[in-house]
């Protein structure tokens, strides 16, 4: 049912793309990221290029994915190639017009001249960013899928604070993450999971190490996985035994912070106002050099996506998008908090798509 | 020691590139793949681009990775980015020269216009496959980190051949393979691990499913994993049960092909020669229509990289080259083998730098 409406969904976004290329006068527009062709078509093969002409859009991949292409897609048509893409392109029924954009962010230099040489010297229109306007609005069957996958990766990360001790390894957790996943059903990581105790808990992008958890110390835990296409991402501070006060201390700061950011979210807010409200708060308490990224991301079929909620973030926020809220506060050689929910934009303001507690776990 | 060889061993790889720039006239290249990157100075982050000018290099990384910059390389100039690349290079000490070179096929053409347009129009010399013939040849210190990564991966494999049976899935096992790579140490699978059994044996790229193993069919699982940045690659077809005889009879084909391939490698073979002698073999046989991919590639820094060892491959196999050898037969619908090595091509020949059997098992 769900799926069905998702085929819907899928055709009117065909119609609103096909609007906007009107609009910029693009006749044509050659699609080379995965991760859109798979939100548009549901096709999610390595091999893909899709091309969109006036409402109408043809799917090259290889043979390797005849069958499965066949599967996940309807209603577009498929070419699998025989030869080079240039070629496809030009013996494609559909016309590629006088103006032909490329997605200048996601074609190589290389692709992009090897296209212009085998389209007799065709120069084309470099767009950037051309879907992040359509991606950022979740459709109800895309939410879905996202909760299944908030819903697998909380259940991971209930069973993993649970082996917390001083006998096993950042390396431990992060492998029972990413197998405990995969066996609850996810396709994958959404990225490689961040586990980090100690000192590491004060980098924003530690890689697990061999070290063993210390008592009385922080623990950040930030991970995701994917389901159906669709990605979730999550960071709890857990600690293990009792911390020093100062650690209690900054955990209420950012568990606060965290909170005032779910609070004034609202449709209509610039992203980088919500960012700037949230860091102006961690300033106040003394904090704010110690808060050295954005507050959040989009997440969608990838788990980093429009709209970028920091200091340059350029998006209005409006309901019906899903973003992160996840402020930290890190004191380099000593450590680190950051506090992560996915929320959905609603008429009401903001809703966590999280529910894992956010008191303080001393284990 | 060995560490220090492969200090030794990248400068002298500078000197050489540098004399291949001077002999295209290129006065500065700037190196936009992070795995070359990594390969040529150590440096792991996912932020880094890499400007050789005059044999002298500079690294230019963001403030996450501080730290791990000055840990992980050596010799080398690093600038932690503070502006847009263009402003950093402009800025740099070594000058970029008349003729500045760009990596085609690792830089998006976003990137190329954002670099010209912050570096006065400059126009660019497009390079592809700069570093091929460098990085095809292995060090002893490479070469040691890759056996670490098959070691790693053999023993897995065995630890999850003995796990096969009618009450475990292909997602089961591919978890297993994933979870264990990493508790031995590796930091992470080289790919998705491929677990396919029954019809799905036939696909060679197939996803694992939650489908069980169903007795008296084949199963091809092809692995492997990254450690210290050298990733292995190896597959086995195994048997649940005993298997038809046809089953059994192409086994033995594909594994005779297998052996022809690695007898046949020897210093001075064209690689499209290499996989011409193994197909020719299957093709007497009766199954060169069902041997529908390449002979093998290349492994190193990435799982996939040059020579390419089929009909298209170019290159010339040397004394020094690390490639797989892993012909395959697949009948749709029906049941595939696949059986493949990584071989060190030395002045006796090619040598597996794997030991699991090749002997069907039959669990």
């Amino acid at each position: 049912m769900i799926q069905q409406h998702l085929q819907a969904h899928r055709a009117s976004l065909l119609g609103e793309i096909t609007r906007k290329m009107a609009a910029g006068s693009i006749d044509s527009l050659l699609v080379t990221d995965l991760p859109t062709i798979r939100w548009l078509t549901g096709f999610s093969g390595s091999s893909a290029r899709l091309l969109l002409v006036g409402g109408q859009a043809a799917l090259f991949t290889d043979f390797r994915y005849q069958q499965q292409v066949r599967r996940e897609t309807s209603g577009i048509a498929v070419v699998i190639m025989k030869d080079n893409l240039a070629r496809e392109l030009a013996a494609c029924p559909l016309r590629l017009g006088e103006r032909m954009a490329l997605q200048a962010d996601h074609v190589s230099w290389h692709e992009m001249r090897q296209l212009s040489e085998g389209l007799d010297g065709r120069q084309f229109h470099p767009v950037v960013g051309f879907f992040d306007g359509f991606r950022q609005f979740k459709h109800l069957a895309e939410l879905e899928k996202m909760r299944k996958a908030v819903a697998c990766s909380e259940q991971v990360l209930e069973e993993v604070v649970a082996m917390i001790s001083p006998e096993v390894s950042e390396i431990d957790i992060a492998a029972e993450i990413t197998y405990r996943h995969r066996k609850l059903g996810a396709e994958k990581d959404s990225f490689d999971p961040i586990v980090a105790g100690s000192v590491r808990s004060a980098m924003p992008h530690a890689r697990p190490t061999a070290e063993k958890f210390v008592p009385g110390s922080l623990i950040v835990i930030d991970m995701g996985c994917i389901v159906d296409g669709y990605a979730s991402d999550q960071t709890r501070t857990v600690a293990l035994g009792r911390v020093p006060e100062e650690a209690r201390k900054i955990y209420g700061i950012v568990r606060r912070a965290q909170q005032l950011g779910i609070d004034a979210a609202r449709d209509g807010i610039g992203a980088k106002e919500l960012d700037a409200e949230v860091r102006s708060f961690i300033t106040a308490e003394g904090y704010g050099e110690a808060f050295g990224h954005g507050l959040g991301h989009g997440v969608g079929v990838e788990v980093h996506e429009s709209p970028r909620v920091g200091k340059a973030g350029t998006e209005t926020l409006r309901e019906g998008m899903v973003f992160t809220i996840e402020p930290g506060i890190y004191l380099e050689g000593r450590f680190g908090v950051r506090i992560e929910d996915m929320v959905l934009l609603g008429p009401q303001g903001a809703t966590p798509l999280q529910r894992f507690t956010k008191e303080l776990i001393e284990l």
